[in-house]
């Protein structure tokens, strides 16, 4: 139904009516997808702290005023009570399920987060000529959760979350060049090589059952902060009730990915 | 005698004199340090060609007129016949030995190459903060000749030279991102983790018995094109003479370092 050279807009009305509710890695590739996390408006000041000292993990990319569904700086007639394929709602810190909306969850003081996502950066890493092979394997990026502790910001704290491309060395450099220009989208890898360090003894397993990423003996894995990192925090501070978008359905903005790529060194 | 601090003029001027003859490295750091080869200048198109085709292992900062022992664009006194601590004579390709100078070699179809260093972006290193843990352990960088091979230009061909140094993963994805501002300096690193990949077994073996350089169990070794590749190319083509530098002893520039830095990055 899309692809990567779909409009954003197409995409999310289409979402909106209820005819699209799949993962959107691929989708509208010239533009900006990003994470969502949306929780009562008396957290949210907090919340934007834990961001602010992660920023490699959420790099806020818009922050709604409180029972606003609108993110009009991500696209003008954006919905968020509607606009995501797939929904997974919080309550008390626990995962209670995923819903197809959140119009009947809305509230007056909801306040709407928005992330950088890695789905943009690999759209960067595949025009830079970085051979994506675990792609072509038909594997994803994997997920784990490492044993760095992230800033917290009272009540919000926990580990931070990784993804992990396996790459050749080669590509591997090419790709910590790449993405260290897209700051927004988390950055430059924070490990390369040798995961045990970062508290991951076995890369069989991810936290994210999206398919098994194996790495090749000419590969080595490349560890970016995820976006799982403010989903953890949420949950370790057990608000009453927060929802994030559904794993791989990310919102699909009108920004242009090149909008994110620093053009200066800087000094 | 001379530290990190010094003046190049007056490094070179105590070389000069026959008083200081030490490796070169640490020494007057704000400045670039560069390989040198010196051949007949009927052969000096050929080996321009050789570089161009493999500039990160040889990057080119100054070109003599034949005959003229000055390289003005690296320094107005520079006098290539005396201005090195130590320089290695190749006959027929065959090392004959280190010569303190070589006003008496000196022939006037003589032409100097001067090539980036990688004393100069170890400098850069330190200065963004890399923690280069091996220098503290009193080891140096690791020469070793790899199974990449260059690109040739008949009569130049060979294998290419890395250097390698041992880096934390935090500080590897540093280093790369620092080194890619330095292209006239080798650039960014060409391989890194998987030496097995690049010809190389065993990393005590070092072509130059410099120290040896252990890799921790908490590091990745991390390869640079070396500018040794040059002198290997220069031995297989057997040249009747060509004389190099003798390794570390470099030819000290009044170039400051930051000339080099790249300071917008390539769309």
């Amino acid at each position: 139904m899309f692809d990567k050279h779909s409009h954003p807009r197409d995409v999310r009305r289409a979402i909106r009516a209820g005819q699209f509710a799949q993962p959107t890695n691929g989708i509208a590739a010239d533009y900006v997808q990003c994470n969502v996390l949306i929780l009562p408006s008396r957290h949210a000041d907090d919340f934007a702290t834990f961001c602010e000292r992660n920023a490699q993990c959420c790099p806020v990319l818009a922050r709604s005023l409180p029972g606003d569904p609108h993110l009009p700086t991500l696209g003008e007639d954006l919905d968020i009570r509607t606009d995501l394929g797939s929904y997974r709602v919080f309550r008390n810190g626990e995962n209670t399920g995923d819903v197809a909306d959140i119009e009947s969850l809305w509230r007056d003081d909801f306040v709407t987060f928005a992330f950088g996502c890695s789905f943009s950066f690999e759209e960067a890493l595949v025009r830079a000529g970085v051979n994506m092979r675990f792609l072509e394997r038909g594997d994803t990026a994997a997920l784990y959760v490492s044993d760095i502790d992230a800033h917290s910001a009272d009540p919000f704290y926990g580990k931070v979350a990784v993804s992990m491309r396996p790459l050749t060395p080669a590509d591997a450099i090419k790709a910590i060049q790449v993405t260290a220009q897209y700051p927004d989208v988390h950055g430059e890898p924070i490990h390369i090589g040798l995961p045990e360090l970062i508290g991951i003894a076995h890369l069989e397993n991810s936290i994210e059952k999206i398919g098994r990423t194996r790495v090749m003996p000419d590969e080595l894995p490349v560890f970016w902060a995820c976006g799982v990192t403010p989903q953890l925090a949420v949950q370790n501070a057990k608000l009453e009730i927060s929802i994030s978008h559904t794993p791989a359905y990310m919102l699909v903005t009108d920004v242009p990915l090149t909008n994110l790529k620093r053009s200066e060194i800087p000094q």
